[in-house]
């Protein structure tokens, strides 16, 4: 079945949280390290509780490979491991990776994230070189088994730097680059509606939520900045249709919602408890 | 010594060529690959012969990762052990890795490439998040130790899509994105006259070439384009004061040098012979 297909329909079933695998080793119970032989070993069994404790509750798991590369080849051999057992599991992956480059180079990153030892469902890619440096992943957007979710607008502070500009129409450059992209997956359809090309939209925005929603209507949405980040479940329900046409990522906030309450090693239990309280909100503000 | 004003001073004795890693499996001899255990090891010996055959006559080494990711784990290993070596003979190394994150995340892609098993001397870096995703290098590059190149204007095709867009004032994105990055690159300014933040700017455009040089008169270039992509000597003058501030990327014509001459064995040689014959093409462009 279409990945964006599989997304959707697991939305239906299970809600929109992302859970974001942004495993910084602090993050960690030390307690819970010192059980192993090595930190890559202790980051991917961590990942790998998590997972257990959320497959039932969450859409979809991020992992954020800038944590995993900050500890080298040992990281990178964890951020392995997490994303392969996730395929083992059947359960869907997406790499956040925010790669960006062109040509032979945007054909390479292409084959090291959606094939072979660092394979997941989806990539976040950065669009500042244009769409010749979204091109190469597009065999795999057409064929149905891959998708990516291309930086459109975020909302950090430095977004206005470039995002938020105005063209020489007016508009704001997040909503040509958008449309853009929107165009181009137009040839990678998936039955629900979506394109297999979606787009990383954050979420402090009331109305350009509303916006953004109605002029990219095909595009599904990566929406971080839940929780820790400051964003809120009526906000999130803006960018969304009907509880549908997008994830929602939470990472730090559930990872470490153990903090405080009764025995760090319960990390997953509370990471569950966390996952469901953003999913019933979020629902709650959908109206469902 | 600061690194911008020790890659300005190489370029003063040994010219502008960047020596460009970007070491694609087909592009080294098969009978020199079936000399080594495995690919990994393969790679890292071919890249060891062309930076040994080279050291007095190139400015610079640019090692694009994606080609190594695209190899996995035993990829990153042979990456790893390039800028290692190149670290150890106290040469001057590019990550070329377009990366663009903001807050924590780049803090850890900052630790991964400044520090750690894959440590270089100068990243490349995407803007499109913003100032705020260029920030977290800032200490390194206001230390003097490192650098760092940001994508403002590239030569392909799909640069229209985002860079060349005008803004409401008339002026291009990319002339925009060029200038705040050289306003936060004033924090870290080394003694030739330019910042260690510098910018990555494709080389095929004489007009735009002239206004870039001028309005980013303290910002070091490095260009991509030369040679297998198109770009000639006397455009590249024309982005560069006096045959300095920046430097000038070749990979394909250098690495594949050997193509069609006497013994594919000798790729070592000819990489020298073609990086000879780019520096003095374009030192003599450039009037020297």
């Amino acid at each position: 079945m279409n990945i964006v297909d599989r997304l959707y329909e697991k939305v239906e079933e299970v809600g929109v949280v992302c859970l974001g695998l942004d495993t910084n080793p602090s993050y960690i119970p030390e307690e819970y390290i010192n059980k192993f032989e090595d930190l890559s070993e202790a980051i991917f069994n961590f990942n790998k509780e998590i997972i257990d404790a959320t497959t039932d509750v969450v859409a979809c798991y991020k992992v954020q490979i800038a944590y995993y590369e900050a500890l080298g080849l040992n990281g990178l051999k964890a951020y392995s491991r997490t994303v392969k057992y996730l395929k083992e599991r059947n359960l869907i992956s997406i790499g956040d990776i925010k790669r960006g480059d062109i040509a032979d180079t945007a054909k390479m990153y292409a084959k090291a994230h959606l094939e072979g030892d660092f394979e997941v469902d989806f990539v976040t890619l950065s669009p500042y070189m244009g769409l010749d440096s979204i091109e190469p992943y597009m065999p795999y957007l057409e064929s149905g088994e891959k998708g990516a979710f291309a930086l459109v607008r975020t909302s950090n502070k430095g977004a206005q730097d470039l995002q938020y500009m105005n063209c020489e129409d007016g508009d704001k450059v997040f909503y040509k680059v958008g449309e853009k992209l929107q165009n181009l997956g137009e040839r990678a359809m998936a039955k629900c509606g979506y394109s297999n090309l979606g787009a990383v939209i954050g979420c402090t925005h009331v109305d350009e939520g509303k916006i953004l929603r109605e002029r990219l209507g095909k595009t599904f949405f990566l929406i971080p900045g839940y929780g820790a980040q400051g964003g809120k479940a009526e906000d999130v329900a803006i960018y969304l249709k009907n509880g549908n046409g997008g994830v929602v990522n939470s990472s730090r906030k559930i990872l470490l919602a153990y903090k405080g309450k009764d025995d760090d090693m319960n990390f997953a239990k509370y990471a569950r408890l966390e996952a469901i309280s953003m999913r019933d909100e979020i629902r709650k503000a959908c109206g469902r």
